[in-house]
Parts: C-alpha cells; structure tokens; sequence
C-alpha cells in the first residue's frame, strides 16, 4: 500500500484504521490484536484514536491488546488527539462540553494516552477542535516539550479551518502535519470553504473522517442520497467495484490532496473495501458526475 | 488608452475586447477585421477568448479574420482560457460539465487554441474556473513547459476567490498575473468575500467579465434596478456621460484596484461607450451613491 | 494595571476608555479633566475617539478639558479613527454616508483631530472602516507622510475582516498595531470568521468595542438574553464579581488574545467595573459555559 511521508520521521499508510467505535465492538484483546494484524497484513499501519473515544475508553482497550503482542508497535503509527472536555460520568464536575488547549492540558492529556495505549510515544498528535479561547503561544510551548521529551513525534490538527490553521502555524515551531477533516462525496463543505485549499497550499495531506458520511448514502431516501447511489451504482459497474464503499473510497483516494480516509470498522470486509479501492481509478469524467450528483446541480 | 503593466512581457490595454459572443454576430472574415481595427484604433489592444466560447468555435473565427491580416498580431494581445469542459454535441461522450486542469489537457488545449487563434503565442492564459478537482503542481508543471515552450507568455486564473489563489500561487513558478471575475455594479460578491481584497494585496489588476451585469440593469423593472437605474442616469448627468454603459464602466474604472473591464460587444458604439468612460472622472462621493444603491443601504 | 505593548513607542493600558458619547453627558470642562483624571487613577490611560463621534463634536470637547490641564497628556494614549464622512447639517453636500481614505482626506482629518484634540500627536490612528474603494498604497502614504511629520505615532484599524487586513498589511511601511472590533459574550462573529484568528497570528492585540454588548443583555427578555444573564449571574456569584459588567469584562479580558475592551461610560462606577473585572478570573469551564450559553448550543 502507498505510504504518505507526513515527516521526515513520520509515514502514514494511505488508509487508515480509526478506533473511535473499538468499545462498541466489544473484542477481547485478542481478536483486537487479529484485527490489527489483519490492518497490518494489508498495509494498513496506522491507527486513529484521540483521549476522548468511547468516553474515554478506546485508547486503552487498544493498549490492553497492544501489550499481549507488544512487537507491533514497531511498525505501527500512532495517531491521538486532546483538546476536548466531554460531558462524562467520569468527570461529574462538567456541566457543559469544552475544550482545553492549554499547556497543561495537553502534556497531561498525551502522558494518560500513552499509559492508555501502553506505548512510548505517540507518532502524530492532533489538536481534536478548533478552540476559540485558544493561546497558540501555549499550545506551541506544548508541542516543544512534548517533542523534546520524545513523547510526540509530530503534530497536527482536526477540523481546523484555514484562519485557525494560519493562527496556530503562526506559533508552532515545525510545520503541522495534517489536518483531519469531514469529508467525502457527501460531505463537500471543505472542498469550498478553503479548508482543502489550505492543505494543498501548504501541501500537507489531510486525513478524512467520515469518509463514508456515516453510511446514510446506503440507506437514506432523500433525493440526494437516491440521485447520488444511482451514480455510485453506475460508476462502481464502470470501474469494477465491489461496493459503494469502494466506489466513494475511490473518489476520495483519486483526489490529488492525497487525502488519507480514516476506516472505522471492525469488521474485515469493511476494511478491505477501503483497501480493494486503492486499486481501483476513476476519470476525471466519472469523479465530477460524483460530484455534480452530490452538489445537485452542475459545476459553474 | 491607459496601458496595464502586467508583467515585464505583457501589457494589457484599460479596456479590454470579449469575443464571448463572436459566434453570434454572424460576422464575415472581413467585418470581424474591420471589428479588431476599429478596437485598435480607439486603443482596444487586448482580446479576451476562451477555448470554449461558442461551443469551442470563437477562438477559429477570430484566427481565421487574423489569417486575413496577420500584421494585427503584433500589436495586439490575446487571452484565452482552459480547464471548462462542456457538454457539447462535439463531444458526444460526456455526460457531466465539468473541469480539466491536468497538464495534459492544458497543453493540449493551448495548442488547440493557438491554431485555432492562428497565433504562435498565447499573452496571457487563464485557469477559467476554480477545479475542486485541481493538481496545482501538474498545473505548475504545464504553465513551466508552455512557457519554456514560447506558447504562453504569462498565466493566470478567473473566478478564483482567494483561497484558490494563494493555492495554485505556492505551487506556480512565477505569480499569476491576473484573476477575472464577475464585477460590476450590479454584482457587488467580490467587493465582500475577499477575492478584490487579493488582488489589492497582490498588486494584480484584475479583468472585470460582464461588467454591464449583463444588460439587465437597462431593462429590469426590480426594485433594485430601477432604483440603482435612477442614480446612475443622476450621475451620468453629473460627469457627462452620454450612456448608462458610460457610467457603469466608469465607476469600475474609477476603482483603484485598475480594474480591466471586457466589452463584449460586437457593435463599435457600444465599445465606444467603455472608451469614452476611461475620460470620465467621479467623485468618492459619486462611486458610493452608486454603491449604496446598489446594496440597498446605507455603508456601516 | 496592565499595559498592552503595541509597538515600541506605544503602550496601551488594558482597559481603554472611549468617548464615544461624550456629548451626550453634557459635562463641564472641568467635569471632564475629573472624568479623566479618574480614569488615570485608576490606572485607564488610553482614551479612543473618531473624528466622527458626537456628529464631529467629541474629539474638541476632550481637547478643550485638555487645555485646562495640559499635563495630562503626558502619561496618556490617545487613539482617533479616520475615513467615515458621515451624513451631518456640517455637511450638507452629502447626500449619502460614505467612507474616504484617500491620502487627503486621512491628512487633512488628522490635521482637524490634532486642532480638535489639543495635541501635538496622536498615539495611534485606526481606518475606521474597510472601504471597498480604498487605495491601500494612498493610505499607506498617508501613514508614512504623518508618521515622518510625527503627527501620528503608530497605525491600526477598525472593523477590518483578515482579507482586508492582508490587503492593506502588504502595503504599509511597518506593521499594523490593532484592529478595533465588535466583539463581546453577545457578539460572538469574531470567533469565527477569522478575525480574532489573525490577531492571534499576527500578535496584535484588539481592542474591544460595544464590550457590553450595548447593555441589551440587562434589559432584553429574549430567549438569549435571558439564558446568558442566568450564566453570568451563577458565573459572577462564582468569582466573586459585583456586577455582570464585571462578568462581561473578565470574560474578555480571559481570553489569551490580549483583547482590550472600551469603556464608553462617563460614570465613574461603571469604570469602576471593567477595572474591577482585571482582577476576576475565570476558569475556561467558566468561560465555555457563557460562550456555550450565548451561541444557543453546546460546542461540536
């Protein structure tokens, strides 16, 4: 599988595993570390958390199945973020969500990440949400001790749009990394607010979330989600997909942003749709009747 | 007429000539000379195609008159645009409208158009829309090769807001020498979402497309019409012009941002009309009235 | 109190006055010297005017309180705007309000605010609004020409989104010091159409205005108001404020920005507030709860 230099130190595979539901799935450590073998069989090699996940529980089911084969973090990358505060049971003094950006914050956030996922350092970490009460003087202060300290490797952020992006990387004293973002041929809000220019501006790869928009594409009976299937249905036959998964994994990996989409399944089928898609490609024809199909009308 | 330094090879005249419409002036070779002629002599020096005016035949109707008179060439500068594909009876096999920016089609349009354009050189190449689709580093990549090529002297892009500007500009060997947009009077979008903010910012002048609004201002009996109507014909008075045309071309002109409007008319007095508009002088005062009108309230 | 380093020859105190209403409160000269000397007492020695605020008449009624005590203007900033002409019987040729920032016009408005204001300088002088047709090369040589005449200490300002700051930023000689905005618990647009964003990368800190919101949220009974108000109180009893002006105030003053809000009151207990509020502090928790409160929903 093709690998994304983020970094002089950093390689993500283009495909990525996301963790966010492992707590939902219910595995034993052990059929967790067969799905992160399966990952890995097929090149998949990085894996997505952030503290937050399954009220704060992912990271450290994965760190559990991490220790019963510790040999596999050597060629695995690491990818957690920090900065939300989520209204949870375990933290009854709450009263509403927010986010933390502060120094603090942060270094204590990734020190309970990595007891959570049993590792040394954690390959990229992400600022989760843009935060307006942030200090990027503060957040940058992180990042160096976090980064001399051998914690992080390198940084990045989520869903930070091009006026935050500039703010923090004003601040920061290496380049961001990535940006993770929505979006997916049924989410094209970032291919027209900047976000996606910025990246390609700045030629950073961007990882994708929700790259499937949540799956209402196979269910819905709006008229976007039926005059969209209709054309997935069509392309998918034309360039020899297996499933609309394929066909709307393939639209994103043909972009040339080189976006990286986030898988997060637990089932192999589901991950190996993602996969088969590397495979696969599309005209430029076929990638605006996509497009065209999802915007509802054609391009200006 | 005032000259537009657009870069150390490129000179644009103030007023530009669009042949948007060619096609359907039903013009013979000889009237299409006599057309180009009479712009020149009233300073009209730079004519402003696009591969696909006309459903792709403008740029052949024009190089064909050219044929007629190939002196013309050398005092006379041409742009044309790329990366729009239409739906068209000429190519059967589409089904969508959609954009093309890979190298391959851009050099490939190129040398369509200067044949087409009975020209061995393109001034000025513009991007014609923004492609959310867009590689900036295979059009970087084209622009270098046609330009080592002696193909196209400079580039540039249309309809470009500003994020895609700063995008395609970190990837260009060397800065876009103008955006064309839709600005006028009537069409006040580019004075608010930062894309003439850019140009400012650049110091590139930028060519104004249907700066009459496209005619509607004559005819529209809207609130909005009659009641910007009204101020233009008070100020026409005012300045001496002759014509609403004269007004609505002067208050472009008049913008420090040396803006380049494009007549796209085929009748020499209403080409006049845009000449006579760059001897005419309004007060701030004067430029706000029409603006204000035109917003529907009064500025903040 | 705190001062804010604008630039190397100017500091402003962190809470600001502003005379916006100064003729509204119908004071004596000597009333204003107390107003004023209260103020610095307090530790407020930066004031803000615009030529236009009173309808042209706040800025002489300050430099006649001034010339009673001359001495003051040792140890204070004075800020002043430029570029709006407003509709006004002093000007009856006007006809619609409009904005000028030609190099006359700042010169000859400077010139008028040094006569009204008694002055021999202005600390720092802000373009009040973006004007659609400014010449940003024109105003940067009203800058430098005022700078060289030692009329004007440093440059900033007002109302301006990051396009237009960009824009006039890449033409003047040395930085830009502030950007005056809108921006409150009520206000919150600032957040997120990435104009606090660009001070925060730009380290310029900006100055508040309307930090009350216009005091609607004392008086209103909308759903908003009324849910804000119920916060602030819980917050002020938590942090031990007297008043919710304090409550606003801190929850300025809180954010990492380096905002300076603007107090436009001529009541000394009302001053007395926002100088109060420097001393509060709120947990970010405490903050969220206001801005969540505000925006109506909890964050993403």
């Amino acid at each position: 599988m093709e690998q994304i230099q983020l970094a002089e130190n950093v390689k993500f595979s283009r495909i990525v595993h996301g963790l966010w539901r492992l707590a939902e799935w219910n595995m034993t450590d052990a059929e967790v570390v067969q799905l992160i073998e399966q990952c890995m069989e097929l090149g998949i090699t990085t894996f997505d958390h952030a503290d937050i996940y399954g009220d704060y529980t992912c990271e450290a089911l994965f760190g559990q199945a991490l220790r019963q084969k510790p040999s596999l973090r050597e060629n695995m990358q690491i990818v957690t973020k920090c900065g939300i505060k989520l209204l949870s049971d375990k933290y009854p003094e709450r009263t509403v969500k927010y986010y933390d950006t502060s120094k603090e914050h942060i270094i204590r956030s990734v020190e309970q990440s990595l007891r959570n996922l049993q590792t040394e350092y954690i390959d990229v970490l992400l600022i989760h949400r843009p935060d307006p009460f942030m200090n990027p003087a503060e957040v940058a202060e992180a990042f160096r001790q976090l980064r001399q300290e051998g914690k992080v490797l390198q940084f990045g952020v989520s869903n930070f749009l091009p006026s935050q992006f500039d703010m923090l990387s004003a601040h920061v004293d290496e380049p961001l990394v990535t940006n993770q973002i929505e979006i997916s041929a049924l989410q094209l809000e970032h291919f027209g607010n900047g976000t996606l220019d910025k990246c390609q501006e700045t030629r950073i790869a961007p990882m994708a979330w929700s790259p499937l928009a949540g799956g209402s594409i196979f269910r819905d009976s709006s008229e976007r989600a039926v005059r969209v299937r209709g054309v997935l249905e069509k392309i998918g036959g034309e360039i020899g997909a297996t499933s609309l998964d394929e066909v709307l994994y393939a639209w994103l990996l043909q972009h040339p942003a080189r976006i990286m989409p986030i898988v997060g399944s637990g089932k192999l089928e589901r991950i190996q749709s993602a996969v088969n898609a590397t495979k696969l490609s599309m005209t430029t024809h076929q990638w605006f009747e996509i497009y065209t199909a999802s915007m509802g009308h054609e391009v200006p």
